[in-house]
């Protein structure tokens, strides 16, 4: 990015916590960014996310909540290489009900700097969906849901995966789904099973049966996550189909969520950690 | 076994579905009953379970319940090795909700053939869990729910295998987490996480953390099967320690489940489809 943190450039690699060793992950920066690096100054570079994970590159410990998604306290250090100052954004923790997250709390920052006065519900879709509850510029709590996990585990590796279309999609057989969680969520491990014995007696297809799982998963989720949503004033930040289809479910609830990008306030929240960084004289 | 069912020796291995491909399931067998065939005569073998179905040995097509677990239509088929003569037990169907089971409808037909007034429910808890209800000598209608499965991949490949151990318990703790499912069955998704984030924040050990994914997944499938024990007869079917957790969690609720050995019931139940096969002549 440029100093206004208009960016310039960027790179993308699949590398990532699950893939490497703490040592790893200087290496796995350099590959994408060494091209840029020159002299003679250190290149500043805000980190979010997994890399301040214990098994990250160096832990960055949790800030717990109630607090603003951002704050005085940042991980800063010199990196091997004399041209990398690095920074990495803690992550935000709840005493109770235990949770955590990592990374979220930099998009809900990017969020809130553009929309400051925000007071709702942030939803943020993924292997670990993340409902924070946003108030006068502080995250006050926050939920995880395992379902994009979930939904991993069942289609690929469960014996759902023989059911289970790796692609295409059913409108209605979704809304159906997850209509059917959130209205009896203790059945889901029998529904569950339930694809597959449909689609062993009857045929049900895998664009079908993919959709039905993805609405059990949601709706459950939903289900568990209602007394964040219901009411409220509710943002969804993603990239692409997951988000879309929360926002299904919830506008099948009666809520009318907006959406807002995830690369875009992923952006918007780094540069509001370099501003914040920049105060206290860093790097 | 001899002609009257008593068992002259056994042996075991790990070969089954998952392993074989269909033309390789008379190999295995033979690599385990090959020392004790003699001629002149075909032994008849008689199979339950995975072996009759689609990606099986042969499909022996399902036979739709309400109905006995054993009928009259057995598959058999003469293998590739005159020493051997075969019979595979077809698993029984259910139109709505669909369902299906292979093997468990011999271990039925075993409890039956020891106690055939029966009128109750068969809970077989396992990687996918059956409860069927069970009347006049026949299966009336059951539902399986995946709970076995959910506890093998969320605890050994989703993000909580950091935190789950292999080994160990906590009666408390599962008992507990048995309730809180029972009770709120919606937060599943959500107290998955939980114990993620309880290990990283409050050092919850591994032992109870197994305990308590143990307790939220039985207790979801004592939610979801409600309908079938509440206030019934309840034989558990099964080996060892998941039977003994299913039972603990039936007693906190006021059931008083008896419990059969697995190996007993399965023997039983090949003993009663060897007799029926031989009232038609076969082999």
């Amino acid at each position: 990015m440029a100093a206004d943190g208009v960016p310039l450039t960027e790179a993308r690699s699949d590398d990532g916590m699950a893939r490497l060793a703490p040592e790893g992950f200087e290496a796995a920066l350099l590959r994408l960014v060494g091209p840029w690096l020159s002299g003679p100054e250190p290149v500043p570079v805000v980190i979010c996310g997994m890399a301040g994970a214990r098994q990250g590159w160096r832990e960055a410990p949790y800030r717990p909540v109630p607090c603003p998604p951002l704050g005085p306290e940042m991980l800063t250090f010199g990196a091997n290489d004399p041209r990398l100052a690095i920074a990495i954004v803690p992550g935000l923790s709840q005493a109770r009900p235990a949770d955590v997250m990592r990374g979220e709390e930099t998009q809900i920052a990017g969020l809130l700097a553009a929309a400051p006065g925000f007071d709702g519900i942030a939803c943020l879709p993924g292997t670990h969906t993340k409902w924070a509850h946003l108030s006068a510029g502080e995250v006050v709590g926050f939920q995880t849901c395992m379902t994009g996990e979930l939904f991993a585990l069942l289609s690929g590796q469960s014996v759902l995966r023989h059911s289970v279309g790796t692609t295409g999609w059913d409108r209605e057989a979704f809304a159906e789904a997850v209509a059917d969680a959130m209205s009896t969520p203790q059945k889901l491990a029998a529904r569950l099973f339930g694809l597959r014995a449909e689609a062993l007696l009857s045929g049900l297809a895998p664009d079908r049966a993919r959709a039905r799982l993805s609405g059990l998963l949601i709706g459950l989720d939903l289900a568990a996550s209602r007394p964040y949503w219901l009411g409220q004033e509710i943002v969804l930040i993603g990239e692409g189909t997951l988000a879309g289809r929360y926002a299904e479910a919830l506008v099948a609830q009666g809520a009318e969520p907006r959406q807002a990008d995830a690369t875009e306030v992923t952006l918007a929240g780094l540069r509001a950690a370099r501003a914040k960084l920049a105060e206290r004289g860093w790097p």
